[in-house]
């Protein structure tokens, strides 16, 4: 197995660092060219930096209390999983602000469609590669270091064990648990925090430049346009990395926790899971995850190292679908070598043979592209719904947010019926553990749909750049081209986080379920799993549950607005203070922008972040297990249904606008796109801040309950008053 | 029982009467108000005439086949349930169009807020004792027709019986659940209609009115206002009237159900409930309603009789807690008489003897009331929430919206608090049964709060009527101190729509589940009640579940938007085609707007009302009693909080804006009062469309799943195919 990892993780990193210096050497273009970037790369170095400090000190808190309350082990890999996740945002960061600028700068010189694009994707393959390459070292090290050396993974040891507090776990499921933990958190941090600077200043720069002001966007004479771009950066790069590492780390170690309580829970059963099976099984999902990552290198070269195509649509596609292929052929062989010739116990649920695993994967990734492309109708302003919201623009604002809130509920129900689909048909083919493969599955060539999709912001911020340094328009045309043609592809892969979110969640749910099973209870099977809904306490978490999600995102709602409205009041001061900013004969203090978003963002990430991870601690020490399962429940159920009708009815506004801005209903500077612009403002946060962030909500607290459970089932208040 | 029964509905169906022809009997004042007045009665009343006729075809359908497949009683009292709802939803409608003038007159006439007050507050009632009287008068017609002379209610019959298909039921369950089918169904209708009409014509009115051409509300000039003005009869009061009959009925059949099914699992165990206290227990809460009707009554009557005084507020408030209180006590000296003596089966829970079941109410009661101010607190100008939304108006519309957004996701939380609280207490207290004397409780003095329901939108109908009559402006300075008084008293309405709603369903769904224990299974008890949440299928129900309110909500928008959209359009069109018509020289057409309305709703309600009665059957028939679980908790979950979030946001929005009428921020004609309207009108069909229907929508699948399951559980796809 450590052959598979080593390759992919070498093959990753190595990679990325080609890429990454091959990007930095390259040139940066005139001079106000890379004073611009250079004022955007101090920005969101700065703010990097001050959120890593607050992150730390909560981090090394929450390592602690796992050390000393669960055991040793979990506190060392939360940490772990926390410094994989913030490199790779960091790096993400770091390559997006070099990449920005170099883009521009080659689109200036050669003025080629191709060529720019292979800047952009070299430098979005960065980002791709790190969150794949790190994610999987930390894994590595941990399969090794405590899986192997300390013997975690020895069929022997896939039992209960008992700590100082008189506390039941499997090691091993506590170990991966924490460093999925480490990486969640951080993920948390960074996509909250990252959302809210990000739309503050976009937000910001929007409501006075646009609506008032009426001077395009990235108009260097907006004092908060700066800002806007360093929010690019921080935001939907170094989150949507860090959430993405989140993802993948999520779905690997729902797979090896769920296999390490079938193992215990069989092991007296008549038809026990074997120990030699077994660890195949919590091997296998890291030898599928390795597989998908050389399958997505090669992916990423076949744009990388060809002559240049003036065709970026067919050239993002071509890498994706190659990394695609590849990963399902070679996983296809992975699994029929590792599992032809064994016998399954009933308990795994394997009903199409050695295959079983491999078929539900392969399950995942087709539901995942089909919700991928169903966001895509919904949002697309090729599609009826999108131009519905753009057509009813022209009577009004108040329609395009009616329609646009319309067509986001409605566009929830369809990626709705194809996960119910996915996990029905994925447990009928190999159980449970066919789930948390599906999930797998469908993050399996992560580093390539990473890297199509931190392209795009690379792109976006090129055009800003170009705008900023008033270069030739044509310059923007390109970069807008890239940036757009980024937007469709990335669509798959917002279908792939949403729904492998959710069916991450339900496995980890599943284990949850597990770990209520004492050591008395070694015959358990699966059947026994037993989460009633018409329990009252159950029932009272399912309510509760389903009201978290509403509660964290109007939180992340108004810390957004709350930034954004001081923008705002900034941005009109300067253009009261100094009349020559606006005739572009004086530059607006970018600098102060800057510190709104900053520490806006620093400030309000904080109550979010924390509301996700203390709300099963709390709760579960007040209520005990049956309360928290049906919170559980009522979270994911909520969340999921939020973060779709979030990001579609955002991104439904968004490119409403765009239609409109493409000449139809009047065109720029209409009523109809004044409404426009107003509903692609609200979707903004909704889009960009809370959808995201549901995604990491919901598993945040399936793994925090799954690492309490064992204690909270013993001490509770409830349970004392019994 | 019957006494008590009788004495209810002669009381409040007489003194509905009396009130109906007193207010008839006034002064109906100038002839511009007779005219106005009966362009807005004639609208009305041609749209319920065919909205009735429309929903005749689809009643007499249902009702066959529930005849045909289930028993021939279900579908009669199908039809009764569905005849007492159209007629408390057509009195409604025809008092409201009658008050409406006169109130306006007796304010011109008298200038005494007083006199108008008890004008306006005797056209409420009307509505209010039409609810309660007509409920509980078809519901006692069902126990006497099929309870008493058809011996349902016979402890030797309150067994399974199996039709001609073959499949087990409990006959007087199936009886109820009929009627509060038919009940249902035409709430639905005429929920979904009205709130289609109402808010096409509301938002019509407001985007041309307000927004382009600068005319105030109900201004003659408005071509849509008399279709506003139509639209506040036949949405805001027949629909809310068969909105809560509804949910009364429901909340009544609930306890009815549970015991029926409790006493047939229980009838072979140890601790059988006996035939006796399964009687007391399915005669109660119609005794506990009757208590409540007279109690109302008399609090109507402390409004009523004496002089008129000129703190409407304190009267109203006067009135609403006479009628709670009088039924607190009431009801209490009922329990206590009824029970005190008996020995509880364990199955029943009742943990704190013969009270229990009343102390449950009480919870129910406090609850309700708790999450009414709850929704105040957030929704009411004199509070922080909506305060902030008026300021963010200043920063321009996005942020309007946003922070309603914001605030109407926040707002959710603690009201589910609440609920989660009323579940997990009113079980420990009474077991399920308590949990249905929980929701009775809440609407136990329904009469009095849908009076006052009832009265605001009366009081603002006859500011319209004073306006296009242009009568002395001290008169709508009358009647908008009316309506806006009524506003905050309608807020505990809603907390108790909301949350008996939420409470309904789930002892409606505990029944569901009994259900699924056949002939044979005579032994279980309360702890097998099962709904495994890991179970896939049930899972898949749960996802499918929760995306349902969605769907339906967004098509629910679109509806209104649509016929918005068309509203403007001609709006548009005749203030183009003649000029006059602004300068008030001409007289603008109302009917084709009143058209435009009516065809709109007539057409757009039948989609979102079957989607509700039909997704359970089908999903049934096809995926089994398993999913169907799933869907309805999933529904159930999703719906509270969409319902109280839609309601929430609505109510912050149009507040918001008042608040900023009021003189803040600019006042009246600033930039922040128009990005006011336009959250006021994005609000509109979220707090008066949407919200109420989603109330509606999870008691009609609970009780279409209740009827169906043991068709569906016998005959299914899944099944065939075992």
């Amino acid at each position: 197995m450590l052959g598979f990892v080593v390759v992919a993780v070498v093959g990753a990193l190595g990679f990325a660092a080609i890429n990454f210096y091959g990007v930095k050497r390259m040139d940066t273009g005139t001079e106000l060219m890379q004073e611009i970037a250079g004022a955007i790369q101090d920005g969101a170095d700065a703010f990097i930096r001050h959120e890593y400090r607050l992150i730390l000190g909560i981090a090394v808190l929450i390592a602690i209390l796992l050390g000393v309350v669960v055991s040793w082990y979990t506190g060392i890999a939360f940490i772990l999983g926390a410094f994989m996740s913030a490199s790779a945002g960091w790096i993400g960061m770091r390559i997006a602000t070099l990449a920005n600028v170099r883009v521009s700068n080659k689109a200036r010189e050669t003025s080629s469609l191709g060529q720019t694009l292979q800047v952009a994707f070299r430098g979005g393959s960065v980002m791709g590669l790190a969150v794949g390459g790190f994610a999987l070292l930390g894994l590595g090290i941990v399969y090794v270091v405590f899986g192997r050396i300390l013997g975690q993974t020895d069929p022997s040891r896939l039992l209960i064990e008992v700590n100082w507090l008189g506390i039941n776990y499997i090691p091993f499921t506590m170990t991966v648990s924490g460093y999925a933990l480490g990486c969640s958190v951080i993920a948390m941090f960074d996509r909250v925090g990252g959302g809210i600077y990000t739309k503050a200043a976009d937000m910001g720069a929007d409501l006075v430049g646009k609506t008032e002001a009426h001077i395009p966007e990235d108009d260097p004479r907006n004092p908060a346009t700066i800002a806007d771009n360093v929010g690019d950066n921080v935001g939907d790069v170094a989150g949507l990395g860090a959430d993405l590492l989140e993802s993948y780390v999520g779905s690997l170690i729902s797979s090896v926790v769920l296999t390490a309580y079938m193992f215990f829970t069989t092991s007296q059963a008549a038809q026990p899971l074997s120990g030699a099976l077994a660890t195949k099984l919590i091997n296998f999902p890291l030898m599928f995850a390795s597989i998908g990552i050389v399958a997505s290198i090669i992916g990423i070269m076949t744009l990388l190292v060809k002559k240049a195509s003036d065709r970026p649509h067919r050239e993002l596609n071509v890498a994706t679908w190659v990394a695609a292929g590849l990963t399902l052929v070679g996983t296809g062989v992975l699994t029929w070598f590792m599992f032809s010739g064994e016998t399954f116990p009933a308990v795994l649920g394997f009903s199409l043979g050695p295959l079983s695993p491999w078929i539900a994967a392969v399950l995942g990734i087709v539901s995942g592209i089909i919700i991928g492309q169903l966001a895509e109708y919904f949002t697309s302003y090729d599609f009826k719904p999108t131009q519905g919201i753009a057509a009813a623009s022209r009577q009004g604002t108040a329609l395009t947010i009616t329609q646009g809130l319309a067509i986001g509920m409605k566009s929830t129900f369809y990626p709705i019926l194809m996960l119910a689909l996915a996990v029905v048909g994925a447990n009928a083919i190999a159980g449970l553990y066919g789930v948390a493969m599906a999930a797998i599955g469908m993050l399996s060539f992560v580093v390539a749909t990473v890297s199509v999709d931190t392209y795009g912001p690379i792109a976006d911020n090129a055009g800003g750049i170009s705008e900023m340094s008033k270069l030739d328009p044509k310059v923007r045309e390109i970069t807008d081209e890239l940036d757009s043609v980024g937007n469709t592809t990335a669509a798959i892969g917002k279908g792939f986080a949403i729904g492998s979110a959710a069916l991450a969640a339900l496995s980890l749910f599943a284990s949850y379920l597990y770990s209520q099973f004492g050591a008395g209870d070694t015959s358990v099977s699966v059947s026994d799993l037993l989460l009633n809904m018409i329990n009252p306490m159950t029932l009272a978490g399912g309510l509760v549950g389903a009201a978290l999600p509403y509660l964290f995102s109007g939180i992340l709602i108004e810390a957004v607005a709350k930034a954004a409205r001081k923008m705002v009041d900034e941005v009109r001061r300067q253009f009261q203070a100094d009349p020559k900013i606006l005739t572009g004969e004086s530059k607006p203090d970018y600098r102060l922008c800057i510190q709104i978003s900053s520490e806006g963002s620093l400030k309000e990430m904080k109550v979010p972040a924390l509301i996700a991870v203390l709300t099963p601690l709390v709760t579960g020490f007040l209520l005990g297990p049956q309360f928290v399962g049906g919170l559980l429940i009522g979270t994911t159920l909520s969340a999921i249904m939020l973060a779709l009708f979030t990001a579609n009815a955002g991104g439904a506004w968004d490119n409403g606008k765009k239609y409109i801005e493409h000449g139809h209903h009047g065109g720029k500077g209409s009523e109809a796109h004044a409404a426009g612009v107003v509903g692609d403002t609200v979707g903004d946060p909704l889009k960009d801040t809370v959808g995201p962030s549901l995604d990491i909500l919901i598993k945040i607290m399936a793994v925090v309950s799954l690492i309490a459970v064992s204690i909270f089932q013993r001490y509770n208040l409830l349970e004392l008053f019994r």
